[in-house]
């Protein structure tokens, strides 16, 4: 260890300072800061490659930088908790998948080869006619047909967190809507009707519950069914002025995309239909026997008969997740996570002089609370504040003047300044501003 | 629930029992009872299909089941855990990559259209010349490129752990040599040829601690580079007779692939050199300038002048990291997985009529010292004693007559047989087996 300390001083390169604690060092974060233009409302999904989370390679193909990847694994372990919650089992299905298979369920259009359409090919030696999976309807029907035999071995819930591809004409405003993009599907098999229709409430119900976790306002419409097939779907929207979705709703509780509904008048009551743009993060379809007649897809009965399994499936975009609340709560100095998602919920800044003891203290008290990162670059203390804010930790946590005089942590509240204060015991500070916000 | 209940007792479908205890019945494990032909040594790999981890969907192309899925996620575990203890930071870069890119490092053969090689191409509407990267030394180069400026912002280093993609025109024994497949890629960038030497050199001792981690014995050797340049590479292997490699070792400490060293006596002492078939797990490669040079990537050394940044790549397969692991370790009444990456280091098999009481009790013990699942699927006794045996967890704890009669659990271990007992106590007698073990 001595040779690389003593190299590092003659060159004065970044430290990589290793121990139990997270700390900015080891963690990239290439930050530039915003400029006029950026913080216009309309350009605020550029925040996220302001702030080091992405950075696009080709238009709508994207790498995520660690803040980024961070944020997404945040994201799938809630996810994992409220699919664990219906008794869903998670596997990971490939992403090459046969044109044989779509053109089975009849989802390739007729003119293919000359129009593929949304459709990304792969090519190889001795290898053709294969896709990039959109989506695995097609592939999970034909496993799970292959395997479940009887309707003993129903229900059957499986989901999946994995990069799906579709080649969008107009990829645009980030993670919004990109080529390459990760999302939550779940797929669930029921041997009839009546209990496949009461999944779809389940799930229903479960989702309402990933989505009040993860804090921000959302609504559930009714929806087309689109390509997918079916009979009855709903989208999860965040109403946002950025969206490009227009939900109708009234205030009885009626709600639709205005793709499926009336226009003028609420269908149950009567009265005038308010419209609002919305950015659609999540979509249920009850599937019936859309994929298990053309793959016939079948267990036997109680009666030993075959009977066609009766499906439903269930998207939520990963990706466009952390686009949407990214732009949806950003303000003029940068990013604010929603505490469920942050990439750390607090980070902890000490100025010149701070102790590495005084900082170890502050990190292992906070740590009993919530995740917390150290920023131990080497950069002017100002400059940390306002990389914080533009990175949009939920707490900052200062280790000032008032510290090194009293004791006093500065705890700054990036989503309501006014909860911000000083206090000795750091801990009690953060877990009453956690819970004032809630 | 009421109507859940009524309608599973009415059809008899499978129950999910939900609550904060993993359940076999909530995770789907399709097995398949293993046949003379499967326990050939030469079938191994075919435990995998049989023991519902994985299922093939076309030539090299696989699903990852819920049992494989959390194997994988294991390794990926203990992965990020020695990649931190370097100060890597975590990323995951786009799977589609630009002909383009790897043009300008020359590496797409130059009649590239007529012989794609191991490559696949991607194809889409206003889409060509793309790939599915095989592996990111470009992106990554082009990436830190953009955002690193100064020698102040190196040593960096880089890993992900992503789907990659090659085209293998003799896809076999599964996982072993799939299409596509699971890597763990690090790259590393540093200012001077010494001090990447210093990195190379700390990531060999950190794939050391990694490998002694998992458990199997495992060497290294010096090797070819092959198409990734650069001039030191070592190879991570496995021995066993199912490997396609063949090392050439010495006592004295010289190791090498038979590809690159001497084949008669070894070059360091003249001893005659021992010959071991073996499985690549894992490589390393000390780069060099290979990739900065062609991709002019640079940063700003203290005297202001520009400096081609010095890199290695270090790469472990997951995906075959499991088939290895699982055909070396297997016996003929199925896999027996190390601790370290077991799907669940314990399974929980009560007789019929053991109160729930006593199984959450075992579980709640067994719990303080190592994962466990609870077999509560409908199937006979005798048939989950054999599906554990096949499925391979290290500890299988019965609740059998013997715990009716004095509260006596029999715990199994499937490396050891001699190993297994009976006790009151069952944290204690799985945590002394555990120590045992090691």
């Amino acid at each position: 260890m001595l040779s690389r300390t003593l190299l590092q001083r003659r060159l004065q390169t970044r430290c990589l300072h290793v121990d139990s604690r997270d700390r900015l060092s080891c963690f990239w974060t290439p930050t530039e800061s915003l400029n006029k233009d950026d913080i216009k409302i309309e350009n605020r999904h550029n925040y996220l490659v302001k702030g080091g989370f992405i950075r696009q390679t080709h238009a709508g193909i994207f790498h995520l930088l660690p803040l980024g990847l961070r944020v997404q694994q945040k994201i799938e372990a809630l996810l994992d908790k409220h699919m664990r919650s219906i008794g869903a089992a998670k596997l990971s299905m490939s992403s090459i998948t046969s044109q044989e298979l779509w053109k089975r369920s009849q989802r390739l259009p007729e003119d293919f080869d000359k129009n593929p359409n949304e459709f990304f090919t792969v090519d190889g030696r001795r290898m053709s006619d294969f896709l990039l999976a959109p989506t695995h309807e097609e592939e999970i029907t034909t496993l799970v047909t292959g395997l479940a035999k009887s309707y003993r071995d129903l229900p059957l819930r499986l989901y999946q967190v994995s990069r799906k591809y579709r080649n969008e004409l107009r990829p645009r405003k980030g993670l919004l809507r990109a080529k390459e993009f990760v999302m939550k599907d779940l797929y669930t098999f029921d041997a009839t009707a009546e209990a496949a229709m009461e999944t779809y409430s389940e799930v229903r119900a479960a989702y309402d519950a990933f989505f009040t976790e993860l804090g921000l306002p959302f609504a559930s419409a009714q929806a087309s069914s689109g390509d997918m097939g079916g009979k009855l779907s709903h989208e999860y929207h965040f109403t946002s002025p950025l969206g490009e979705d227009v939900v109708l709703s009234c205030g009885c509780g009626y709600s639709a995309n205005q793709e499926i509904g009336p226009t003028d008048a609420c269908p149950d009551c009567g009265s005038p239909l308010r419209s609002t743009h919305a950015i659609e993060v999540g979509h249920t379809f009850y599937l019936g026997t859309r994929y298990s007649e053309p793959l016939e897809a079948q267990v036997s009965a109680p009666n030993g008969l075959p009977v066609l399994m009766h499906m439903g499936c269930y998207g939520i975009g990963v990706s466009r997740l952390i686009a949407a609340i990214a732009v949806m709560t950003a303000d003029n100095k940068g990013l604010r996570w929603p505490r469920s998602i942050a990439p750390f919920s607090a980070v902890i800044i000490p100025f010149d002089g701070v102790t590495p003891e005084g900082v170890h203290k502050a990190y292992d008290d906070v740590q009993t609370v919530c995740d917390a990162v150290i920023d131990d670059r080497d950069k002017p203390f100002a400059w940390k504040l306002k990389d914080a804010d533009l990175i949009g930790y939920p707490f900052i946590i200062v280790l000032g003047r008032r510290w090194m005089a009293a004791g006093e942590y500065e705890v700054q509240c990036r989503w309501d300044i006014s909860l911000s204060r000083y206090r000795t015991s750091l801990a009690e500070a953060v877990s009453t501003m956690i819970r004032q916000l809630h």
